[in-house]
């Protein structure tokens, strides 16, 4: 197509492509959202209907987008996270950000309708924005994913405690001050002995707020010439629980920050079932 | 609230603040759409009920961030304008570009229904991309509007051209060669010789794409006390018109660009009607 | 040559050029200079010697980066502008900061024995760092250099009295409070009724810094044929003046910042003198 | 001091902190650096007394910050490695450049003298050029040094070729094309069959290049109570040596990218010597 004198204009757009080998994560934030959650008068302190809406737009951005490993969400938060290897949008930060909050825009718009039913229409768009973070190392990646889970802990502690207190007829400023002024101990105090409430009891999805990982899936099959084989493939999966500690990453899941291609994978689990003496593996091919 | 040790990854987030005192344009894209305009069976060459949801999630985000000028679009884009005295957001890129992409992704699926009707139900959530342009001068800022209109020219042209030619049973290969081939002045030609299409006749928004403008509205009023006044108030208004000689800039709109409180655009006129003659000035107060 | 597997640690070296079309002002600051003075034993409350070799230093940077059309500096900085048409270094931060300072620090070292003579060797090499400032306009870029200018006067004014409160025998924490307490005014007054100081006498060098311009020199001449013409070119030329004011802009030197070529000169200076009926101007050719 | 109306131009200095908790390379290469040799008549394919200078630069630059942990330069560039844990200049890139490029090229002139004698006066000032690279991990790192270190290799064994073939009497332009034509076995063998000259025997100078590293230093004392201990201190050692194998940074310097501070190596060490029997360990302190 024909180009005109104005195209010199492009070289004002900067680029922001992202430092290559590092993770990225991209992090959405609702836009005043106390008072969309006002308006549809969410249940408190965590609505299930709204933790739904927000777990079916986040798990949307990660079928969408195929090399996003984790994505970790509470409240009306959710970080994506992008491994080292990924070049997807050539890192640009803008195209990033711009994409996963439109696509968890359109998401949480059209998860709603089954989350409240009919009688709790959608009054209003929801508005997003977004951010990217460049963290270099898997040890800093784990860092940030803490902050946020500690942050869900100490909101969610705080809002149970404040609930509690105002649903049982206390002034909400009075709730306030006595939650500010109590440390975590003493707010579990308040539950346990006003309300009978353990903490450690209540919802693991309020406390520890909601991990969609891209699990390995492992699957042996015999094929058609009677030989045995396996495939390595990777699904989503939606977890409640702690993140902060090591049994999550070296236990659970240990492979979910490898950053390597399934055919990698499928070499590893080879080689250990071959160590094992495991007899499955001769020819098989992964996908 | 406590903080904890993971809170050192702050630092991580590196500050995108964009230049100050530029212009900065964040254009909105849409991510594939060729497929979603083929799915909803978009009419062509242009929509008139696709171009309406893209006008009206433009008007979206003129109403809700009040600091933008102009927006310009056709086809899937659209170009949002700030100017140099706005420090919404910080300046912040990536705050900027995702705000504006939720609130257009959004107000673009509310706005479906309405133009579409029942019969063309929303099928799939469309999905947008977005970035910013930082631009030095309004001379730049101009040529940037101007570049973007251009190209509604350019895309206008030809898909008027191919679809004509398609629709007249021709091989969609052999009528993209045939106008790849051809310049504008032969492109009109082949519209013209064989369909009888005038281009120039063709519709203002098809060919010069859309344009919501900030425009100043003077109220002129009599108080209580019966002395005459007058307030500066500012409205959004839809046109179809060129862009890029000086007419629109210098007689349609002289004031558009000049990045003034809406107090000063009062100074402006009083002194104006007061070197013009004119009475009514005298004790009248802006909003 | 051939090529290595290492070549891809060339994309982490990440794209820092300046936005187009802006002004772009290149600082160079002396690095723990009140260490370096004291050693050299500079005289107060400005060595002359020094500042010829500042002076040196930023017009061998001026010589050899044609580009700048300005640089304004003071005790132990200065600042190089250069104009939006430059694309030198393709405008690179680092390039433009590190070959600056590199320039800055030879010259100032190649400056010094001229200076000082041979009684006053070099004993250290001085360390400057540096930074860039991208400025949109030609009003921004006059504000930063009279807040530099301010910057001038506000230090130099409160050098010389505490110098001569010092060189009067005050105890320097007595003087360095006596003057921190006092205003301009103040100031003035106390240097005035102790020392017999007219503050505006002192060397125009210490009030108002040094300024090296690149002014545009007009040379007539009559050819070999008899043709009489004009060249146009460029002369560094140093001043000790005030540049917050208008007059230094539109009086003295009004095509400074015009930001045009030399022959774009020539045109204009020809169409002034045909305007002014000047018979000059017939045949001839800018350089 | 006070403020003037001009202060708000420090808002369009643009924050430039490089990634934290990443490796930082700085980078500084000399500007038309083949005329200031061919002025100062080096000699071919590598002038010693060039090299000493260049490494008696890269020294001082290691001797004033204390941070960095390595350099490594060849021909007319160096590179300077500040460990992840580094804040120095709170990470500024254009600090970060300025300054190591300035005392650079100080250091470079203050060695002259010594390196060349009376007989060679240094002609003109050098000019240095710099820029940072940001390296997210130890193996990307090691990949950047082997990338220079291979550079260093090709550009030693062509100049090597080139400069006997055109000692011996042949066309600069045709050894030229015969060396860019020939794979290294085959300039290898041109320099063996025709000069006599193993490649291998050529100063590991020039084959390899000059490091800079800040070595541990362990010294073992018995203190006036007569216990014995020891102390960790780093001490500037230059090596011409491999890099690119494993062998530099897993036996030779096996801590030099520890990025740990000396409390912590004595606290190893300490551990090292018990594991192994070692009785000098009790009461020593580190520095």
């Amino acid at each position: 197509m024909a180009k005109s004198q104005y195209e010199y204009v492009r070289k004002f757009e900067q680029d922001d492509a992202l430092l290559p080998l590092t993770w990225v994560v991209i992090r959405v934030d609702g836009r005043g959202f106390s008072g969309f959650v006002a308006r549809h008068e969410y249940a408190k302190p965590v609505d299930t209907r709204g933790a739904a809406v927000m777990d079916a737009a986040a798990k949307a951005v990660m079928e969408d987008m195929g090399d996003l490993v984790l994505a970790y969400g509470h409240s009306d938060e959710f970080s994506f996270v992008l491994p080292p290897s990924s070049n997807v949008y050539k890192r640009r930060a803008s195209k990033l950000v711009s994409t996963v909050v439109s696509l968890f825009t359109g998401a949480f718009i059209a998860a709603w309708p089954a989350a409240f039913g009919p009688d709790v229409p959608l009054m209003e768009m929801p508005v997003f924005d977004g951010r990217t973070v460049v963290l270099p190392t898997r040890a800093v990646l784990r860092d940030y994913l803490s902050w946020r889970q500690v942050d869900c802990h100490i909101n969610n502690l705080f809002n149970t405690g404040f609930w509690a207190l105002v649903g049982d007829g206390d002034d909400p400023a009075v709730a306030n001050k006595l939650l500010c002024d109590a440390n975590s101990a003493q707010k579990n105090e308040i539950l346990f002995s006003r309300f009978g409430i353990n903490y450690n009891n209540e919802p693991e999805l309020n406390r520890k707020g909601s991990i969609w990982i891209r699990d390995l899936e492992v699957t042996d099959y015999v094929d058609a010439r009677g030989h045995a084989g396996f495939r390595v493939s990777r699904k989503l999966v939606n977890v409640n629980t702690d993140l902060i500690g090591d049994a999550f990453w070296t236990s659970a899941y240990p492979h979910l920050l490898a950053d390597v291609k399934l055919k990698d994978h499928h070499k590893r689990i080879k080689a250990e079932r071959a160590a094992a003496g495991h007899g499955a593996d001769a020819p098989g091919a992964s996908q």
